[in-house]
């Protein structure tokens, strides 16, 4: 809104606004959109990827760690799916290079959507009107995997939130902000988070150890890049998370740990700068984060094409 | 789009056109809507009423029966909120005389949310973005089961699907439908269908009793209005369900042992009216079923308030 019309010199600094997403693809976009909120991509019939990145939340299900097939508990916090294009790979140790092939993981997944690829595309294959936009897109009847993660990927592309108050004080608006948000971005800087938070999505630009001035206790089984690599030094690498829309995307940190940003500011302040913060600090601080808390899309809720007499019917308690 | 621009003469059937949806408090209907896609009316946390009654399809699950709380198995199946304001009760048994009665129901029930009701007035309470639509809408900063189960009714009232082909038909275009499902329909008024299913929302009118001409077998616990009443005439009378949008509402019956359409219509032959189908009767019948699909509601996913700070966190594996 104001960010538009403003014309006084963008600041330079170390975190770049987000630009709003252009659409080249609707169709492709609207097909993602569709599969990302159809439950029959799960075992259970009632599962999609916005169970656990709901759309009209912060992208995420805003619990510690996930309920997935059969009432499972996964074993890390689910990251937000808004900004994550911005990230340099997918999931919290960076075992998926990008969307597309991210999005393979959690429809078979056990602890997730529990289904099997083949009968995933056997599903949606069946369902006339998903074959029917799978051809107009791909030029090809047969639904594959790799169309299907294409078209989730596409969608998920567009899931970009621009436009936070501190977006329009980066393009000049001075008043966008107030005093102690101000202040709690320069202590942002002066004390080093900026060194690992940083770019366009605040994070997302590199993977860094959990835990540099004292060992970080979890019970999460998770070790991080270290379980992609076995690389010793990768050991509690993770990736630096976005901090955009921080605020919506409680409980923090891989294992969903931290209930509040005063808790994860509290922490990363001692054991990733081993300096203990005082409380005007860590207000001015999460002041600051809240400020990155930008314009969610508006999402027409999509109406899933109906299935086929021999569409595959969910078992949720077989 | 047709329907609109017609000017023939309305036709005069037992079946009546349903009617667009004026919005009269559309910060009401709004509010509802949240609340309607909000989980955080679940002890879980990944519950909403959206999970069971998925506005994306035909305002149902598609399950035999639900998947709850702790991923329990409900008693009966889940009918489509499409609609339902016409219902003469909500509900199989009609134990709720409308929806604001009814949508205390879910919110506690045990196999569904699992939500105390004081629990989910509390964390309602709690967020600051709520509170104020409340006060606004209501006059009253505190927010009341009263006030609450107003705004989910007063929204899904606004679940009307107008202008399916049938209603068109009824308009006046004689095109709207084929010859097939013109027949299909003939059939519906000729062997008896229309004397429970009928009414703008094609049922919805009376209870009937399930197996009128021999038993119906089913696993499932319930009794119908028995378990309401106590009065042995009413042992196995249902609701008629609304046959509206019924090719999306997949399985059939009470407790979702019918798995199609037609299995559908040939048990109804077969046990409300003593008469076996041919099957291009059938296929006549489901034919013209399929006309009674309407259009869904576009449906902005809401933009959920965030928690506040003292917000009652779920508690999925408690
Ligand atoms: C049952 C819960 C659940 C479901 C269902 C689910 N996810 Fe996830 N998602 C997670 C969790 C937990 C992670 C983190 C896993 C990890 O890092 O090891 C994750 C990670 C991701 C990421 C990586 C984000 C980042 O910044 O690293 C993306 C993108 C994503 N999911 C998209 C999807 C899509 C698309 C679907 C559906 C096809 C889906 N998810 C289904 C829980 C879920
Ligand atoms: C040396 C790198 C590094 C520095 C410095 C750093 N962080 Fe982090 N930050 C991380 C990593 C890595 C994680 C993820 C850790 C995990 O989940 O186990 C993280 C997580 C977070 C989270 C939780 C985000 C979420 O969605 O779970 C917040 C909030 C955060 N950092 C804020 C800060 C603040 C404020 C500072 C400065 C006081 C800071 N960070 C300094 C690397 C760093
Ligand atoms: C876990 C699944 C589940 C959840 C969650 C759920 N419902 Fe239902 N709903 C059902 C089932 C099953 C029935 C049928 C119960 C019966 O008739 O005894 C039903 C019945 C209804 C009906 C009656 C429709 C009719 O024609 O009789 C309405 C309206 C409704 N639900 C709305 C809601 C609302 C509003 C919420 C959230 C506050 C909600 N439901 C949450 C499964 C669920
Ligand atoms: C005497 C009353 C009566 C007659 C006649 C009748 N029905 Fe029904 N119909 C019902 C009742 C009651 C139910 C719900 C039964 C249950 O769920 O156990 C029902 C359910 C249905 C359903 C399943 C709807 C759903 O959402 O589960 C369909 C389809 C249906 N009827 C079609 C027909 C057709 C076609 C005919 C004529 C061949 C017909 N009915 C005749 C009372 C009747
Ligand atoms: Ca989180
Ligand atoms: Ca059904
Ligand atoms: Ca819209
Ligand atoms: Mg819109």
């Amino acid at each position: 809104l104001t960010a538009t019309t403003v014309i006084a010199t963008p600041r330079q600094e170390p975190i770049t606004p987000i630009a709003p997403v252009r659409i080249t693809e609707p169709a492709k976009v609207e097909l993602g959109k569709q599969l990302f909120f159809d439950p029959r991509l799960s075992m259970s019939g009632v599962i999609s990827c916005n169970t656990c990145h709901n759309l009209a939340f912060g992208g995420t299900d805003n619990l510690k760690t996930s309920v997935g097939h059969k009432w499972q508990a996964g074993p890390v916090n689910s990251p937000t799916v808004f900004n994550a294009s911005y990230g340099l790979a997918q999931f919290w140790d960076g075992r998926a290079a990008d969307l597309q092939e991210q999005a393979q993981g959690p429809i078979q997944a056990n602890v997730e959507m529990a289904m099997p690829h083949n009968l995933a595309i056997e599903v949606i294959q069946s369902i006339p009107g998903y074959r029917k936009q799978f051809e107009a897109i791909y030029g090809d009847k047969n639904v594959s995997l790799n169309n299907l993660t294409d078209a989730i990927a596409e969608f998920e592309e567009t899931l970009i939130t621009p436009n936070s108050r501190f977006d329009q004080w980066l393009l000049g608006d001075n008043d966008a902000i107030s005093v102690a948000e101000r202040k709690g971005y320069e202590l942002f800087k002066s004390s080093g988070c900026i060194a690992c938070h940083n770019g366009p999505a605040v994070g997302g630009t590199m993977y860094q150890k959990m835990g540099l001035f004292g060992a970080y206790k979890s019970s999460s089984p998770s070790q991080g890049r270290f379980d992609v690599t076995g690389i010793e030094a990768d050991r509690y690498q993770f990736k630096v998370p976005t901090l955009r829309n921080v605020e919506l995307t409680y409980p923090y940190f891989h294992d969903g740990e931290a209930e509040t940003l005063g808790e994860a500011v509290d922490l990363m302040g001692r054991l990733q700068l081993g300096r203990t913060f005082k409380e005007t600090e860590i207000n001015q601080i999460v002041a600051f984060l809240s400020t990155l808390t930008g314009e969610r899309p508006d999402i027409d809720l999509p109406h899933l094409p109906a299935s086929g007499i021999n569409t595959h019917r969910p078992e949720p308690f077989k």
